[in-house]
């Protein structure tokens, strides 16, 4: 290695262990820190990131980076050194334009808004978040301004989550898919009330469920040690490194889906987290190719493997032998009862149907405030409306409306598309998976999920960030992003479940009766 | 104030949020972090402590200095401003002696020498921890080497921990407290066994433990508003900012010393640093004067008063509350069952007598270790020689000998005189805070420990580290350190303990039967 690539190692690590610093600092602010802290906490997390940014963008590594695209010899194009250099050229270049007093003022405004943001999400009134919010607005305007000049902010924002995805883009995918999934969602409306899910809405003993979603993520192939799983107010994933990946979760003593499905969905992060190798450590590479491939794993162990026949005809004994009140409740009843589609008013609880609504209204909504076509203060209003023409509801109260997610709190505005195109690209990897492991889907219904790790390992998570998320579709795919596949698989699933009367299922399960107790 | 004292501060705040950021880091590795996370913390922290050294002893923070010392104006001698030059200028002068490389060397050493610290001593197999703490003797005797050139390494230890104190200070302080102690441990074993402590080994459920230790520390005056209480191997008190104050301890279900006595301790140290003003935070004076001044908080808090008449005449029945086992024994009996004096293995749970003899062999073997006289790999012979010197006892095991306490692992060569210093000085302080003000012993029997702590706040917590030991201690006593309070202390304390026989004690109890029912 020459000497400039290996002084510019040195400086990227550097970066990366501040990086994962900061992000101990915030998993810590949102799982153990004290009340007290939080003041304090905002400084340390615009030390930590402020310092970061100047290692990244200090003149050594513009004038290393030239050394080095003058030296050449990094072997192949996608070598994992030829690969560093292009990622951190594109991350200094970028990151330059924005200045180390706003990385900061960021950083800081991010810590003590996450705090305002649980306290008036808590208390149901958003006037407590309000003026935090438009600060945060004002602050992301002007990042994404230092950004820009594209002329378009939100694109600006969204490749921070996104790289080079463009809103216009995200807005063709969009509209392509709301024409198939309002449709779909008036159909299913149609069916009456042939889906149930008391059966998942009665009390679960909170420490059997954490002892039953720890057993499955452990078996779905989440590591222990060198992992966690804690409480927190809004589920997230993050990690310091590949042997230290903390899942968070929450658990609902009332309805078993949210810390079910949500530890799921978050394992699926920490898997892919897991599988980054150890040669990318303190890169600044050893992270995901972007949020959308992120979530493209989360939701696939979410939704596609966790809402599926397969995977409860292997898991539903245990389940039932946990809580014994499901033992008179059949498979299927189980798993209707798990795919109920009905709009409702939280995201990270809506079924797979209707979710990306939620995220069409985001997208449009956070263009608006950037954008100020809306004022933070009528941000309420125009979340309720949206939720009326979306989904055909209107929230009760703001923390089941415009406060209910983390995300602007925490300065991810310009995230939630990724969630979408996740989605989307969740269902494609899916069935380039079983396209070249057919062994899989039988794998699955034995509890065996080391033949779908191993493929998603070798063909995505070994890759970390070297490759533009396009490029790594392609790499994957042999095509680009494509939201059909996606759209077959809601109809199929869907359709069969809302085409079935309820009574002919509950005989079919098998299991007896299917009706659940009351509570 | 002038923009060079500003420029400094600001510098300051930097060094200070990075200490902090490293004490989280540490604090999790010691409670939270998953095994697999060790090989990065390590990183970390060695990134996060060479930034934090660079960022201190930059030549920057050197002409700020000068700058500031020809513009003066920085107040009476004693202002936080005129403190905080004075106290940074001593850190700058000696911190830039050791290069930034061995820093990052040693934090890196420390954080990986932990962990295998913690497998060794639960193996109790020394040969495991032996090449790591080969290691750590030779980068500090590097570091002392660079900090020196005093002629004695220990003196540069030692002074990290306890500025300006001299080895040859101690050795005296020690020589004298010898001579004192070991005729009184020989008189009081010539007592026989006239106390026992079987009621404090029983079985004591780990849940109500930790209730009952919760309500004590809370109504010391500990706020888990700005603190918390965790689990760790090696208990340690550590904080983020005033605000952020974390205990740790450890529960031992057969035996009740453990666990009470330690956090009480802990929280002494908690409290020191939940009384530092907001003023000194962010300017690297904010925390305790030394590490002595820390245990003087401890010790008076789980000795002076945990271990009095008076603390358990207002908390025993809330005790035996939460233990029904405890209900036919005596005040009395408790009392001298928690104040056994019986020498043993294990320093932490020594009594307040022999403790001392604990801290001396370590303070010898810290020497020949630092010098060479004793090599490492002759480590365990030489403790328990010194033990059966000291204590009459030879471990029958490293894990109760050499391997018990964490120090060595994490780089903490000269810290523990700092522990019988801290002894000494709590009786000083005591009998100054109640000459001051009277109606302590009245408040503490009451359960009211606001008058104490007030005293505390208002004469010691409140200097952070503005002034030197030595200086505060003449502030706050009028006097220099003293070991005379603590020896006659210690002989009224234990000579009325070992000179009435049990008998009369347990009828003196008047709470019936003393006998404990046995496991």
């Amino acid at each position: 290695m020459s000497d400039k690539l290996q002084r510019l190692k040195a400086i990227l690590n550097d970066v990366s262990d501040l990086d994962m610093t900061a992000n101990l600092l915030e998993w810590d602010q949102s799982t153990y820190m004290p009340p007290g802290g939080g003041e304090a906490r905002a400084d340390h997390l615009a030390t930590v990131r402020r310092l970061q940014h100047e290692r990244l963008t200090g003149d050594e590594v513009g004038r290393l980076l030239e050394d080095i695209a003058q030296e050449g010899g990094l072997g192949e194009e996608d070598s994992d050194d030829a690969c560093i250099v292009r990622v951190v050229k594109e991350d200094y270049e970028r990151r330059r334009k924005v200045p180390a007093s706003l990385v900061a003022e960021l950083a800081r405004h991010v810590s003590l808004a996450h705090g305002i943001w649980v306290r008036s999400r808590a208390e149901s009134d958003f006037s407590l978040f309000q003026p935090a919010l438009e600060t945060m607005v004002e602050l992301k305007r002007r990042q994404a301004e230092a950004l820009g000049p594209s002329g378009c902010l939100y694109d600006a924002l969204l490749h921070e989550f996104e790289p080079f995805m463009k809103t216009a883009q995200v807005k063709a995918v969009f509209d392509g898919l709301k024409a198939e999934i309002v449709p779909l969602v008036k159909a299913v409306g149609g069916a009456g009330d042939s889906v149930s899910d008391a059966v998942l809405r009665q009390r679960f003993d909170v420490g059997a469920q954490r002892e039953f979603v720890v057993a499955v993520v452990r078996r779905l192939g989440f590591d222990f040690d060198r992992g966690r799983l804690d409480l927190t107010v809004h589920p997230f994933c993050t990690n310091m490194s590949p042997g230290d990946v903390r899942l968070t979760t929450r658990f609902d003593p009332e309805f078993l889906g949210t810390a079910l499905f949500g530890t799921i969905h978050e394992s699926g992060h920490g898997m892919y987290e897991q599988g980054i190798p150890p040669a990318l450590r303190r890169t600044t590479l050893g992270t995901g190719a972007s949020l959308g491939f992120h979530e493209s794993q989360s939701r696939l162990w979410e939704n596609i493997l966790g809402r599926s026949r397969g995977f409860w005809r292997h898991f539903y004994p245990e389940l039932q032998a946990a809580f014994p009140q499901l033992a008179p409740v059949g498979l299927e009843t189980f798993y209707r009862a798990i795919n109920i589609v009905r709009p409702s008013f939280i995201r990270v609880e809506a079924d797979e149907l209707t979710y990306s609504l939620h995220i069409m209204l985001r997208f449009e909504l956070e263009q608006d405030l950037l954008d100020g076509r809306v004022r933070v203060a009528d941000a309420p209003a125009a979340w309720n409306s949206k939720m009326q023409e979306y989904l055909g509801l209107t929230p009760p109260n703001d923390a089941l409306g415009v406060l209910q997610d983390v995300h602007w709190s925490i300065g991810y505005i310009g995230y939630f598309p990724t969630y979408a195109l996740g989605n989307i690209l969740s269902v494609q990897l899916y069935e380039k998976a079983i396209l070249d492991a057919p062994g899989i889907p039988a794998a699955v219904e034995r509890g065996e999920f080391s033949p779908l790790l191993a493929w998603l390992r070798e063909k995505i998570h070994r890759h970390g960030r070297k490759y533009p998320p396009a490029e790594l579709i392609r790499r994957v795919t042999g095509g680009p992003l494509d939201s059909g596949p996606y759209v077959r698989y809601l109809k199929t699933k869907f359709g069969e479940i809302y085409s079935r009367p309820a009574r002919s299922i509950s005989s079919a399960s098998g299991r007896g009766r299917s009706r659940p107790r009351s509570q």
